[in-house]
């Protein structure tokens, strides 16, 4: 299977997550552990709570497990490679049927306990009623191996591409001129231009922007190299599920940790979810009206609900001091006697809100933020804009437009939604994202930046240009003569992808040069609503695959996502940072006798 | 609706649940706020975090909600009484209708990502296979309002319950005796006496004694008197999914606050899952192998799983240290010039075993509790018994027993599984429960309690013998000639109940009159299969019911079931704890139009 696919939601699978322990960014192994076991065996500093402390101290360590025998002193165990274990991730269809089973039936006791799951497509209600006709997510039943330079490369060129994100935004007419040809044969980036034109018409600013985006990237066997795929600007999918899958991981590692002989440290804490909602809860802040909510633009019927319902968990259980803070400065007048009155007299309020909880605890929780879900249908007959700019939807004031659905034509069946689209842009709430955050996610911005010297255009620092260069795979459009030459002598090479989202409309092949061959006759501008893209061949590596309940033993490629959340004001950056990962197993279409052939599952890393 | 039924899973659902913040055991508003609005109104002591200590603090607080106007001091909230708010508890058919969407919703949500799932019945494998065919448990939208008096008298009762079953459990032929006529005419009770005499004919001691009971009560409308319907010392089921449901009304309360008006600390903190788990975990400590399983005696089928997975979970997950704290005492000689050469020389092992902790951190995880599930068919095949009666199955070594099947003539279709039983019974694994607190917890044995000087044989305290008798309601055997002639008289007063576990098969109205006059015409000693009991008329009152993601508004009646822990060794008793609760609700009867009638439901209390 080549390169060149995953749109926001391309994965049949639905989703959910984003845990408790999934809390900090670049946790891996970056901590020494302070049980050093040579000399500072008897730490009496280190403190309870045993499951978080002790068990990453000690997964940190190499010294786990002490040979029984006679030694009277404690011995590093040896590594798998040493005692001639067989890496069961290396090799997981080797496993022992007993083990094999036992970690099968705990992963899905797991899923099924933590929100690890989906809408079922065989039950009825499914993707509108939450509750009912839920399935665990299809994931792997062990982590992927990865090296670990790749994964930080990954790592920190989120920020950069959320720099970039925003950069590229603000330059209007870079996004209408690089569009211009895909305007002319793609309606569905017309229609989006056409409400890009008529924000720059009215001078439209976004001064808080939001920007959850995930930068999706394969590693190319042959060189070694890990190349882009694509960047999602718009529903970025799976931060809730992906989280869990990892923390599911974990749990299997610590819990078979004797058979297994792995390390559960070695797989990145995902912090996905909590990230992303922190993101949101800032930028609610900036908004500055505590009654106001946050709308979740959704489709119809989503059985990737429960992916989108633990963000919204997260975003209303874990940030109350974001709610109860705005309130705080409503309400301080009332409260400023007593206020000064009590112990508290010489605290700065701005600086030292914390002081004011404990001050005012009655003010927790007097408001949590309120989420909305609306389809873009329901968003037309209940929004309407004020003279101020001001999106009222369902009588309520909106203060961040969140969207899980509108990156497909699909999403607008009517002149409605469309509608519905542009009363928001028009709007003064904050758009995560705005039509031109949209705009600069498209697969030709992509292939536009990927031109010499473009880059350039919008970051100043030669280490992040290079950075982003290095992740760029070959990318063209049509009118390049030489490319399109040697693509019809070796298309297999490459891969034609067009605006659409959805990997499912790639083409791959001997198809390639068909399709060029045919544009090349018909003479039209056709060719404009594609790009070229260098095939990636990655990895095929073994694994096991679990859907509705059962596992399947498949070869399978995969691709790493990396979250990043981006937020700022007029004065400045108050948000850039790589979010956690989603990894992403696909059975391999080469081996299409595979049971499972074609199905995607959500995936975790283990570094190397 | 009358009284009389609920066996241990008599409940039409499945479960699962036991949540991280289910800890601790009588919370419930015991604790007074540090912020006494008028004294102490800067507390600077407190500390964060927030989610657990301000909320808290918060809740217990009548302060909350401060008036907007002119007023420049801190005001108290008016109760709903003052300010002439319907109480949504008692008037849960009036609620907005808004509202009601949004709760329904918001409860639907939170059960799908927590785990407060069971299987559904309408899907093939459900009941098999973890993670599939999932769908949330059915409960109550809101919590009942139930008097604080009556939830604390049947709390304190557990202990002495617990006390209770473990000294008749002790007298062998008080249970032969008790039982001799029921032995005669119910072969299930015969089988399992049948058992009770080999083990009294061969002496067998049970050295370390572990109950995981459920004593279940009704409140009587009329008398205002609590009364028990019945006490069940095997399969005691909804532990995790009840602390679930405790978790999930305190969060609507918390999330609706405002638009509610209810304090979500007056729903207690439900410990059950927690409290089991710590009661199995000291259990298996006391068996002292670390190496033995726990197993799981359950059904081939169950919907129920997850109530079953959610104790594992946490037994497997919380618990960590207790065994780790065993291969501590096994591996000591290697570690012991370790450990005095370094800064925990003067510790005590026994006394302060967390210090080994911190100084062998490495020794957590390297061995977890394994939990074992099996049927009984499959314990029959697998099952041997070493001749210094260790048990082994699957080629494991068994510390603990621990029933969720087992208590229904259905559990045995065949010899096979009555030999499983026996084999489990002859060996030196804990039980959970024996033969003989099994024998304890059938209704002949409570209703031969309530003679008059019964408990009087079990327990010295008049105080805690006048508790028990004052929870009991009438109880009578069928050569009670005075009593059957009045309950041919006024049937409608009583219940006749078999020894078979289910409600389903209890006998009321005027078919008690007719099985009455059929046994009394046959002359047979089938008389002895049954018991007759005062029928219980609990208060009727109009609910919100959740099935399949519908609500149904019903009137109905509901169960308050009280679990109890108990452990004990050769010299002391280890755990006597009342261990949260579970309440559940099912459509009154009287309201037989009702689109959800007959069904039963969890829920959780609001203490009033």
């Amino acid at each position: 299977m080549g390169a060149g696919h995953s749109t926001p939601c391309s994965l049949s699978l639905p989703t959910t997550v984003g845990f408790a322990t999934a809390a900090t960014a670049f946790p891996i192994n970056k901590l020494k552990s302070p049980f050093n076991p040579t000399n500072r065996f008897c730490n009496t500093h280190f403190r309870l709570p045993f499951k978080t402390a002790i068990e990453n101290q000690l997964s940190n360590s190499t010294l786990r497990v002490v040979k029984c025998g006679g030694s009277s002193t404690v011995e590093e165990i040896k590594t798998q490679e040493e005692i001639g274990v067989k890496n069961p991730m290396a090799h997981p269809h080797s496993l022992d049927q007993e083990l094999l089973e036992q970690l099968v039936y705990d992963a899905l006791v797991w899923s099924s306990l933590r929100g690890l799951v989906v809408g079922d497509r065989s039950v009825q209600r499914s993707g509108t009623v939450p509750g009912v006709g839920m399935v665990h997510a299809p994931f792997t039943l062990l982590p992927l191996s990865f090296p670990e330079s790749h994964y930080r490369q990954a790592c920190e060129l989120a920020p950069i591409f959320n720099e970039l994100v925003d950069r590229v935004s603000l330059d209007g007419n870079f996004l209408q001129d690089s569009l211009s040809r895909t305007k002319k044969v793609d309606p569905f980036t017309s229609r989006l231009l056409e409400i890009h034109s008529k924000m720059l018409e009215i001078d439209k600013k976004e001064e808080i922007r939001l920007g959850l985006h995930r930068s999706d990237y394969m590693l190319d066997e042959q060189t070694n190299m890990l190349l882009q795929i694509e960047l999602n600007t718009i529903s970025s999918s799976f931060p809730g599920l992906s989280s869990l899958v990892s923390e599911l991981h974990r749990s299997l590692l610590d819990q078979y940790r004797e058979r297994l002989k792995l390390d559960s440290e070695k797989i990145p804490r995902n912090s996905a979810v909590s990230c992303f909602a922190e993101a949101l809860a800032k930028a609610w802040t900036q908004y500055d009206n505590p009654r106001a909510v946050v709308l979740i633009v959704v489709q119809s019927e989503e059985r990737n609900m429960y992916d989108q319902h633990w963000l919204c968990t997260l975003l209303k259980e874990r940030y109350p001091f974001c709610h109860a803070y705005k309130l705080i400065y409503i309400r301080i007048q009332q409260y400023r006697k007593v206020f000064i009155s009590k112990q508290c007299k010489s605290v700065s309020l701005e600086k030292h809100f914390f002081n004011v909880f404990r001050c005012f605890p009655q003010l927790i929780n007097t408001h949590n933020v309120t989420v909305v879900r609306k389809t873009l249908t329901e968003i037309d007959a209940q929004g309407e804009l004020l003279p101020d700019g001001t999106l009222i939807v369902g009588g309520k004031e909106v203060a961040i437009v969140y969207f899980r659905a509108g990156y497909s034509p699909t999403d607008y069946p009517s002149e409605l939604e469309w509608g519905a689209r542009l009363l928001m842009e028009q709007s003064s709430a904050i758009k995560c994202p705005s039509i031109s955050y949209h705009l600069a996610g498209t697969k030709k911005i992509q292939q536009e930046l990927a031109k010499p010297n473009v880059l350039e255009r919008f970051l100043e620092n030669e280490e992040d240009i290079a950075k982003v260069r290095r992740c760029f795979a070959g990318l063209w459009s049509l009118d390049d003569v030489e490319v399109v030459k040697d693509v019809i002598s070796r298309p297999e090479l490459y891969v034609m992808k067009p605006q659409r989202e959805g990997g499912g409309n790639n083409i791959y092949g001997d198809d390639v040069r068909k399709t060029l061959q045919r544009l090349q006759s018909e003479g039209t501008e056709e060719d404009a609503a594609f790009i070229l893209m260098q095939r990636i061949f990655p990895t095929i590596t073994p694994t096991i695959l679990m859907r509705d309940g059962i596992f399947y033993k498949e070869d399978a490629v995969s691709e790493l996502g990396i979250y990043g959340a981006y937020l700022r004001n007029k004065e400045k950056v108050l948000v850039n940072d790589q979010c956690g990962y989603l990894m992403r197993t696909k059975v391999s279409s080469s081996n299409e006798g595979g049971v499972a052939a074609g199905f995607a599952v959500l995936d975790s890393i283990y570094l190397d």
